[in-house]
């Protein structure tokens, strides 16, 4: 378990490999053993594999192309849209067309998705979860045909492996916990958490590659703009308004 | 790994046997191998074993008994205070005060959690989810002094099991799983879906104890009502709009 967790390693190139349906379906499963609030669970995953809805996804997916290369797709959503019509067809009145309930049900879609990601590499599945997922939300939900109050949270592409990267780094781990409450960081302690990350050589080659003086305004500045982030803040709240949640 | 995902059970009853510090940070440690979006990782873990200060956690969290006895108590929480600071520090300016990087950072925290649980029960522990972590996170916010850009998006109790419940039920993996795009629900494989469910003694006592004519009313009328989660919705958008992510 501990090893499984531990060699995660994001993958961005699969071989053809078809995966298994016997394989599949333990590594779905495993994802309902997840934690899920009063036991609602109130998510959804949708597996798509069939070429040419992959190539809509990898589209609104910013064309990344190992959307293409993996053989299966796996979209997990907030879902109360099953557990609303089970209600209303059982003489009860729901009540989760709310943001509370929106949350919940991305909490429950999370868990799994994580479930899910562990239980494939535990297979020799490699993963590699696709942040546009709640960028390109409202395309995803064309692309997949999502009722009302679902919602694409996380998406992940599965497949064998056709490379071997090395671990990406990580802050310390003393950057992010803290001990009782909320320990405020300081001008030093900032300096210190950062350093090693700072220092390597793959943010050197960011900061040539993208001529800036520091890894930090290579976010601010190209990889996650203020700009981008408004755009698709008021796009992802419309969704959220679309599919019933607001 | 697989194992542990699928011996999953919520333990609500703690012994107080101390954890020692190496395996915690073992547990933590292991949170930080989550995938996180650009490793950016916008989340913080906040680690809380003195009393009085759980005590004031079991307060927020509806005073269940678990909180008092389970010797720690982890808080998830969407953290982009960190990383901004490190941005304004390195004359770089943060644009991550808006729901999109509240999402971003939600999905870190969430994923990190999810490691964190299972990497404990690989090590004999038991965890439960507080759902109460969105509904109280004003509260949470006060008691653990989180800082602007910072909310709480989960909280799990720690502890060595006093109980050795058995699984939880769940709906047939079809229930959850969508097959190339979302398919539909009809009256009759809502039916099919939950009649595991329903024909269970546990649901049996559930309609005798709430005096209820179906389990979905059980849900709506009693325990996620539409007018707690609409108060609930309210409260938690406040929290974002206060915390600086609307």
């Amino acid at each position: 378990m501990l090893n499984t967790i531990l060699s995660h390693r994001s993958i961005r190139k699969y071989k053809e490999t078809f995966i298994e349906d016997e394989i599949l379906k333990e590594i779905l499963n495993a994802g309902t053993r997840a934690s899920t609030t009063g036991n609602m669970q109130v998510y959804s995953m949708v597996v798509t594999k069939e070429p040419e809805l992959r190539k809509k996804l990898w589209n609104a997916h910013f064309k990344q192309e190992m959307v293409l290369q993996a053989p299966v797709h796996l979209t997990f959503c907030a879902d109360f849209h099953r557990f609303s019509t089970w209600c209303k067809q059982r003489k009860a009145s729901p009540g989760y067309d709310n943001f509370l309930s929106f949350m919940t049900a991305a909490i429950d879609a999370l868990l799994a998705a994580q479930n899910v990601s562990l239980a494939a590499e535990a297979h020799g599945l490699g993963i590699c979860y696709l942040g546009t997922a709640t960028y390109m939300a409202d395309m995803l939900i064309e692309i997949l045909k999502l009722p009302w109050l679902v919602v694409p949270v996380a998406a992940i592409v599965l497949g064998y492996p056709d490379e071997d990267p090395g671990f990406t780094d990580r802050l310390p781990l003393e950057a992010v916990v803290h001990k009782e409450v909320y320990q405020p960081y300081t001008s030093g302690s900032i300096d210190r958490i950062y350093a090693k990350k700072e220092a390597l050589q793959l943010t050197k080659d960011l900061l040539a590659e993208n001529k800036k003086e520091t890894l930090a305004q290579v976010f601010t500045d190209n990889r996650y703009t203020k700009k981008d982030n408004e755009f698709f803040s008021q796009k992802f709240l419309r969704v959220l308004k679309d599919q019933g949640f607001m």
